[in-house]
């Protein structure tokens, strides 16, 4: 098979929509979600994200990037406003809807309303979740950071509430999402599905 | 579908590692990678990595969680000391010697040596690519940040170059890693492949 490297020359002279799906699609599948958050005046707001960053278990932390190119400020101002926040996996029942959320909506519209999704609460969690995503995580915000050398921003929270299916986690505490249908973007506009390949034990040298 | 909602008061209560597997999991399945570094002493440290997000594309920006619980310090202090690293998409049939890859080497083992992986370099890149990864990206460190809530650092480096295989990008400059057979991590022990469901134009209100 023969390779073709790119280098800086070569991405300086792209189309920008051109650059953006090359390296939007370059790492392939990821995780996709549902952002769900509530400002001052109860209206509901979703940001449909793939910058998604596990960041620890103990606690449980969790990270996304916010692009301000890409997501409205909403989710932001919301989130900093309220603390809580929620996150929400796509299943592939969901998909069509979810992908909508990347439209921008004025503030006003309550984006529940506007996707035909119904908003679910959990526990005293101040933020809407999405009723119909199977994999539900509850969020407060912790921190934080700004990138620099883009001025995105690593926002990070600690989980408060993990809602799964009855029976997803085995004896050994593993979720599998497959049970669950969900989706992953491969860049802003494509879709893939997943399945089981293998399980190998724990490395030792 | 029952659902069932975990809280703090149940994950305190959980074994350590079974609270890892349930936390590594709980997003699905993830881009998996091998990073690729060089010593002072010009030895060649490869660590397993599966929390990689995209955080720009102009410039082209790529990110990874760096645990010291599970990540050896070498690739850190590499990074640090050289500028220069490689990130390398695993794909199926790296699977098996990227998964060893999990495993704490001493520091003097050329790791490319331990896994019978060969070393590739490119460009005037000082740090080693895996020659059998089919998506291989020459990173230079940009800034790093640390994660108040648990030590654990986001490292953001620019990229240097994509070397894929020629005819992988769309005309519209989509990189589809199915054709690359690219392996997804779920949770550190389980492995998924991925398959295209659909593309959906871009979405307005």
């Amino acid at each position: 098979m023969t390779s073709k490297t790119y280098t800086a020359n070569d991405w300086l002279n792209f189309e920008s929509r051109f650059r953006g799906k090359f390296f939007n699609s370059l790492l392939g599948p990821k995780p996709l979600a549902l952002i769900g958050t509530t400002d001052k005046a109860g209206v509901s707001n979703l940001s449909l994200i793939n910058s998604i960053v596990h960041i620890g278990a103990n606690p449980p932390l969790i990270g996304f990037i916010l692009r301000p190119t890409t997501v409205p400020r909403h989710t932001y101002e919301n989130i900093r406003q309220n603390g809580d926040y929620t996150i929400n996996l796509v299943s592939e029942s969901l998909l069509k809807k979810a992908h909508q959320a990347s439209a921008k909506y004025p503030r006003h519209i309550d984006e529940f309303q506007a996707l035909d999704l119904r908003p679910e609460f959990i526990n005293s969690i101040s933020a809407p979740f999405v009723a119909d995503s199977t994999i539900k995580i509850g969020m407060h915000f912790e921190e934080e950071h700004t990138i620099a050398a883009n001025q995105t921003r690593l926002i990070v929270g600690h989980v408060t509430s993990v809602t799964i299916p009855e029976n997803s986690v085995t004896e050994e505490g593993h979720i599998d999402a497959t049970d669950q249908n969900t989706i992953l973007s491969v860049g802003l506009d494509t879709y893939h599905k997943h399945a089981f390949v293998t399980r190998i034990p724990y490395a030792n040298p």
